[in-house]
């Protein structure tokens, strides 16, 4: 249909991200005016049985068992990888191999060396790649850019992150891949979307003291034994950016009640920003432009003023979804796909948030401050 | 794919809501285990040159300028109609006619009497209607509705609701057709979600007494001429439930800085419900059950036990947007389609919705309270 | 002390309103710079015991169980009524009659006819009167007024007040003097402040729509009894605004949850506040006058550039309290008491809410809209 | 009056907090039932002159530029320390010297040196204490504590607390005592409230992490020149506590927009607590007890269950203001000194707080973590 060029997916994985990933196709092709027709070419699954159940629920013409031929089948344009962590690299490379462009869902890798080898590789092929940080698609959160940018705030002195849930708060939940020290824990599974968006509004952190905890220690493997988790349940750092600015993040996966707390406050000499992913279709600004005694943080909805909000609707304050943050994230793929673009958020990028993730552990391990590889 | 059969979309208009349609048929198709597979058929637009373009868009497979051509299509089975409102009834009749499923964009009609004759139509041909009252589709919504029905609240004796949008705050916007008495003014436009939510949650509205207020008498018309403005800015009523209960709703259009306040809070003798769509994915309950010193309105949060939300995310707090309303109003309109479902909202509901804003026009007008016609 | 002359109070009293008296007298004395010395003269209560222990509690250096002794006596300058407003006429008169000012807690008095002939006796006498509606005291209040009368807001189109409270929700509650016909009821105990507020921010009210509700039908009396209950649970009424602006209230002393819900919106051409007294430190500004994309509602915090709030503190977003209210309003009406200023709402602006209630209620008996007497 | 036994107080420094513990005084000896009659006997400034007009303005009976005095007058029991941090540890040496009780402003003293002396002496003088941290008296804060000591939290794992205010966030505000090393600072002036309710909710800090950082690292001084400022903007802390919690705190004073935002969230096993300054009337909890589907985080208001504020006011959500709080721990204070009950937060509490924030210091500055002196 359209015209216009195809651009063949190869999705592997169909859990929670995978299914947001093709949530993001659907709606982006309606959306946004692409570069490319979308097509849904073949997905991926652990039995064959349950690929071709996800084919057929999520509209790919193929399935497949075997990851390794979705990722050379020379109809595939775009490997897309949401299967666990620890196999991205593996998957990534073979198909940064076979030419192919790779969209890979965070945290890009377990370490920062896999992630290295998988930025090196992709550089050296001259694909294009995406790490799904899609909080940072918020159309709040490129308002958020720009008054940083513009100056309107003033010179940016400090910054406070956050990213609370509650999905590792029972003590009798059961181990997982994501307790494992390889690559788990809140401060590499949801802790780098805070240093993702700190990074993304304020320019790069270049020192960091770190403090991670485990606080449930062991936890009920599936054989009925219990087993010693090692990863941190919480992660903090302070923070130190290139910029002069300083600050602060904490990542927590046991923060009970909490279910989606991506907040941020930055703090300027002649204004704030707070957000929370709570409510994320809103921002707040409190500037001493305003007249004395008419001055208070001023709640900002989301609008067409801020794009690419009018594509999804026409009036304001009608809202963005969960997945509208995917669909964006897979516009903007496109265009860096076709060269419209530089990368949004790219294997370096996500390199660069491993470094930051390992860098906090080393400082909380060692007690001391630690400067940011480059 | 995928076995289904298919169902085959005649869309007419393609603005807002055109749009809006879309994107839920592109959202439910993949969120929801469909009992179609939806086919984008043929779009109609006002020019040939518009419609095609929508076509190419919207992934439509057709395009025409002329809609009798849509309706009267054997390979069409749903006729959607996104036109103005003026053109409602004679597109949904045509359609009908011709055996369609009508979906239609609220309101249903200009008047009831228009909306009675698509109503019994629509029930003589046999055909399955839906109009598009998509806040109803809210998770928390029928979380409210759950609650109201099973008791947790007590006896519900009070209801305030009200929609406040500010898109005709400004006195030089221009007139248009929402400001024409032929089905314009507030309460029509928007006064009528106001009044579906209210006989969503309480049941039916048996007597009402309006307020309908010109706040802004004469608007600019597009030939640099002045026009006189005789709808609605504001539209109130007082009203009585047949369940017994009574309240209020309130329709404005002129609330400055008001983007889509459709909001409501229901009165229990032992608990009371808070909600406010500029904040749609949560609810506010405060129910007299909890002990003495521990009360208070409890913020609740769209999460997988509010179905369909797990649908579209498997992790609590993500949100869901205005998009994914219409994915869910589509979804129940073919399983309603199937047979699977009675109608969710079909056009005996838009009539009823049509009777009340008329009732409360005329009891404005007349000063007194009427009776809603059953 | 200090030199000031004294001003000699006489409190009848001792309940909720009389303790909040007191409370008011002893921070306004500490707070402001008044122009009198307050003397606690003389309590009356029921009985000589509890006038006795109320004296010895609060500071007064007399007390009584007869009111008319204290009404009468020459070493008192002002009689402070908080005694069941069914007496508040007697009382009133006699004190006029004595020659005292007169401080009275809201409502006036039961009706329309009393409040007019203690607001004629008081003019009459030229005595300085005060009606406790201490919302009003506010200083968010004051800036509300403020942003309104300087025309920011731009032409002032359109109000909704609210009234809340759940003190009368339980249906087992007792049957009180609240319920008694004279002069009880949601609209004239809370519906009153609802009034008061609407006035104040917008001047006066020429007609009204009222809408008066039973919803719990019979309380239990203190005899083991049950008693018919004729009084408005929900008191709601349309209004129209000498200014040209229209709205409505709702009084509503049945709404489960809510405790102190004094709530107003109020829609300009060019702007919008909205105020809670939830959070009634606050108040909200939304305006046009700033840039596109930039909107939004702006939480102002009470802060020393609101007077009298840098009285209490000097240093903002401290808050002030409920009785801290009542010493703001003190202070008025010794200025007032003094000739420094005009009455801040004396006897003939608690008339003038009186003659709002009884329309209102004659309005709902009629099922018309009423003129509102001037 | 009232037969009570007099406490006659002398107060120093006559500021902000000089008036707030009048205001104190006087709503304390309205509100509560106090084991003593208070006595305004003297208050001495730094001339004699302003000495004397505050004695008119706040009703003392005597005033004095020679704080000596006051301190040895045998007709005052309670010596009130408002005057700056520098000057508390000589003056509460004289007044323990000369047998007075001892209410001092916070922070106790510029050093934890100094605190210990103060602390130590008025243990071996047997004298009663109070150190001024009155966000402690909030009922609210009780409510916290009671919910964290019931278990009804489960296990306690974690804390994050926040003092953040903006008067030092413009880099033109001149140097003053607070911008001073001996005693001053972001995390001395207003960390010493993080740390005391941190300590107040979780018990004993044990250890500590630093991270104090000065952003505006000169101001002018008074005499036109500029002034380095050594004292930190920001201070922060990783937070160990003897409990098994963990959890962190930061003090700003840079924080634009910011005004009273004394925050904390307490995570435990089976529900969460968050508290706002902002809005202290109100404390929101998420319990596990709740069944799934309708957990939420519950905004409890201020209300008489909630010990003392009924005194204040019978009636639920009217709120206590700032200088309550006050009045609150003065009724605290008077009761310990009748020996009712033990000192609420006495000097030794105060010499706690001093510790930690030297400690803070210490770690911020040598990099590394420590324990903190029991």
């Amino acid at each position: 249909m359209s015209g216009k060029p195809p651009l063949r997916i190869g999705l592997i994985g169909t859990g929670f991200m995978g299914k947001a990933h093709v949530f993001g196709f659907a709606m982006a092709e309606k959306v946004f005016d692409l570069p490319y027709a979308i097509v849904l070419r073949t997905v991926a699954d652990v039995t064959e049985e349950a690929a071709a159940r996800a084919a057929a629920d999520l509209g790919f013409a193929r399935s497949t068992s075997d990851w390794r031929t979705l990722v050379e089948d020379p109809e595939i344009d775009v490997v897309d990888i949401t299967a666990p962590n620890a196999l991205h690299r593996e998957m990534a490379l073979a198909a940064i191999a076979a030419g192919k462009h790779v969209y890979c869902e965070k945290p890009l890798a377990p370490s920062a060396a896999d992630a290295r080898a998988m930025a090196e590789a992709a550089a050296a092929a001259g694909v294009v790649t995406q790490v799904g940080f899609n909080y940072l698609c918020n159309p709040m959160l490129a308002l958020a850019r720009d008054l940083i940018a513009s100056g309107e705030l003033g010179e940016i002195r400090g910054y406070r992150g956050l990213h609370a849930e509650d999905y590792m708060a029972d003590a009798d939940g059961v181990f997982t891949f994501r307790h494992d020290t390889a690559g788990g824990g809140a401060l590499a599974d949801i802790g780098s979307h805070a240093l993702a968006t700190a990074e993304f509004l304020l320019g790069p952190i270049t020192q960091v003291m770190g403090d991670c905890v485990t606080m449930i220690g062991e936890r009920p493997d599936e054989r009925g034994g219990r087993r010693a988790v090692e990863v941190d349940d919480v992660g903090r750092a302070f923070l130190r950016f290139a910029s002069g600015a300083q600050g602060s993040i904490e990542a927590n996966w046991i923060a009970t009640g909490r279910k989606m707390q991506h907040d941020f406050e930055v703090y300027g000499s002649r204004g704030t920003l707070h957000f929370s992913q709570e409510r994320f279709n809103e921002l707040h600004l409190y500037t001493t432009a305003d007249p004395p005694g008419r001055r208070g943080f001023r709640r900002i909805e989301a609008a067409p003023e801020h794009p690419p909000y009018g594509r999804f609707c026409v009036a304001p304050g009608h809202q963005l979804g969960f997945n509208d943050l995917k669909a964006i994230e897979v516009a903007g793929y496109l265009r860096a796909i076709s060269g419209e673009t530089a990368e949004p958020f790219g294997f370096t990028a996500g390199l660069r948030i491993q470094n930051l993730v390992e860098t906090i552990h080393r400082s909380s391990s060692e007690g001391r401050w630690l400067a940011v590889p480059a």
